[in-house]
């Protein structure tokens, strides 16, 4: 029996991890559980899970909360940290969205903690602390996202050092098609409607820019500890091969399935061991018929282009790639700048940060908030 | 260092063998080499590679052999066993076509040789002894072809109870696209001409019947013990994924790499490692662009129906499926039967099988030796 806490337990990953352990009652027991703001569903979670505590991000919906329970009810960040660190808890599940999540990470990981991981922001801003910590703590960070827990499986009984190269697959969001003229008028509407997965909302405008697969080679080159060089993305329009990682003798293994975020979650759930499946996710690659692969377009989503560049740059420069991609995707889902400004704003803030080498957690956090402001400050006066 | 005898090492995956070795002289050394019928490469090979001892089928052909070495030269299926059970190898590459390969992989296991196996026969026709022979001993049996070495490595790293099926894939032959009726007046070289693979000629005929796909469902029923229900086929044209292994949570791995036989050569001698391939066998995704699957046919292509059949029923039966195939290509190769005959003959002499049930390795070779003679006698008798 493995106690697990969930961080961000009504969001999209969050709801469908209770989905399964609801499947697994002899295998999992859930302990804690956290929200930012749908404490009705919070509240359903609370009587048909039955957490030891829990957290609300807003105080006041904190209290609603109370009423409905006798479990404790923990708010803000503070909040989060108590769930990120329950004594009772063995694996944190970060589903948090935005860099919000990268702090809870890493005081999990500080009190030895196995941390299914979701949340990308903690990778892409702050690998470099969040990895030496895990292997300073011996935990384990499991990845969550469907094309690293493709990489994990595809790796299982081979030795790391033996990767020539791994290769992410990416839909190409919904604009693969489109050219950069249909890219200008792009509406909010336009960006949400992914063709094959159904995810939260931040996420999708990542798929569509291709930021989401540039922030997957960043988390990539922290998990496995593989150069940039040899980390590509490959176009995979029906999103069923999740990731490949060739080996140097030529062989290339792949993980497959169908886009059902339930099969990475129950793997990082039961990692290293796999349990039974009740889902409807079986794949039937007949049925399929035909799997597709082309170069991904650099110069129509220089987001992508952007990641590698922030990575290779290393020190806060990701962090700040993130920040100011958290912002600007913020205002074009609120409809106060266009789909392309988010790459130039992206461009301009990245091109303007005094980058910190080796930066502490503290300075990474710092870069956060500067950055987001900057971005901010420079949306505002621009409009 | 590991020390290699190679029986077949004139053939298709005996060169290949050879070529790997060559690339890797600080990995691998040759301690014997066996040939049929081509003396004059086997000569060469002797001169390169330096066994400690070789064979030649046939006695004249040895004594050809004498003129030029002074190492030692065994001959029939006496020099074959001989070669098989060398005390200074480690690993037994069975490269023999044909039934003849049997005894000699039973021989290697017996004297605790792993054994890279290329032969098809040996586990079509005597799997169940093979594969208690090498539990006894405690040996490996190493798929060489590339559908089973793919499973093996998409296992890797998993558990056997956690596999809910197995999907071999098929490039469906080069008579995928053609009618009944074509199949009728289908000629040798129509058949010899495979898409995807350059193999040797009684392995390509199997190929256009689909009969070689049959034998791989056998073969992995004994490498992996699994059910044939959990055994599935899938045609795929373009040979570049080698297999799936579907697992009990739905997740699918794959094992991909351009149709080159040196990429699962070089796994078997060198599993459970990897070494680095310097061949021009790298894959490259967006440039192949589609990988497409489809079912089988199992009414145009009768002989995958009649291999399931076989195994279901084992015994002796498997084994008269392969001698009757074997002796049915042999009449095509040589232009006295037509195509659709082959499929005939094999369902004529399965219906008329006595099956032994658990046979002993004796009687597995004796119901060989009498279906061969039993199928010979039939097609010459109806011409």
């Amino acid at each position: 029996m493995k106690t697990v806490s969930i961080l961000g337990s009504t969001g999209s990953i969050g709801t469908q991890t209770l989905e399964i352990i609801r499947q697994h009652p002899d295998k999992f027991k859930i302990v804690g559980l956290t929200a930012n703001q749908n404490t009705e569903l919070l509240i359903k979670q609370v009587k048909e899970f039955k957490p030891l505590e829990t957290a609300v991000m807003d105080i006041k919906k904190a209290s609603e909360v109370l009423n409905f329970t006798t479990v404790q009810v923990h708010h803000g960040i503070e909040g989060l940290n108590k769930i990120a660190t329950l004594k009772e808890a063995d694996i944190v599940v970060n589903a948090l969205v935005g860099s919000i999540g990268i702090e809870p990470t890493y005081n999990a990981i500080k009190s030895k903690k196995n941390v299914a991981l979701a949340n990308k922001e903690t990778l892409v801003a702050a690998g470099s602390v969040i990895m030496e910590e895990a292997k300073k703590n011996n935990v384990g960070i499991i990845p969550v996202d469907s094309e690293h827990s493709a990489i994990l499986q595809c790796i299982q009984g081979n030795s790391i050092n033996d990767i020539k190269k791994i290769i992410i697959t990416c839909s190409g969001g919904p604009f693969k098609n489109k050219s950069s003229g249909e890219l200008e008028t792009a509406t909010v509407n336009d960006a949400l409607n992914h063709p094959t997965w159904n995810m939260g909302n931040k996420i999708t405008i990542d798929s569509a820019t291709l930021m989401n697969k540039g922030f997957e080679v960043i988390e990539a080159h922290w998990l496995y500890g593989i150069p940039y060089d040899k980390i590509e993305a490959v176009i995979h329009p029906q999103s069923i091969v999740h990731s490949f990682v060739e080996f140097k003798d030529n062989s290339v293994i792949a993980q497959l399935g169908l886009p059902d975020m339930k099969i990475p979650i129950q793997y990082a759930l039961s990692f290293p061991e796999r349990l039974e499946s009740y889902f409807e996710n079986k794949l039937n690659l007949a049925k399929i018929k035909n799997l597709e692969f082309s170069e991904p377009d650099f110069e129509k989503f220089p987001c992508l282009r952007c990641a590698y560049e922030a990575g290779k740059i290393g020190g806060t420069m990701p962090a700040a790639l993130n920040a100011s991609n958290e912002v600007a995707v913020k205002y074009f889902l609120e409809g106060k700048i266009k789909f392309l400004d988010i790459q130039k704003i992206i461009m301009k803030v990245m091109d303007e940060h005094n980058v910190i080498q080796n930066p502490s957690l503290k300075e990474i956090l710092e870069a956060d908030k500067n950055v987001k402001e900057i971005t901010k400050n420079s949306i505002e006066n621009e409009s």
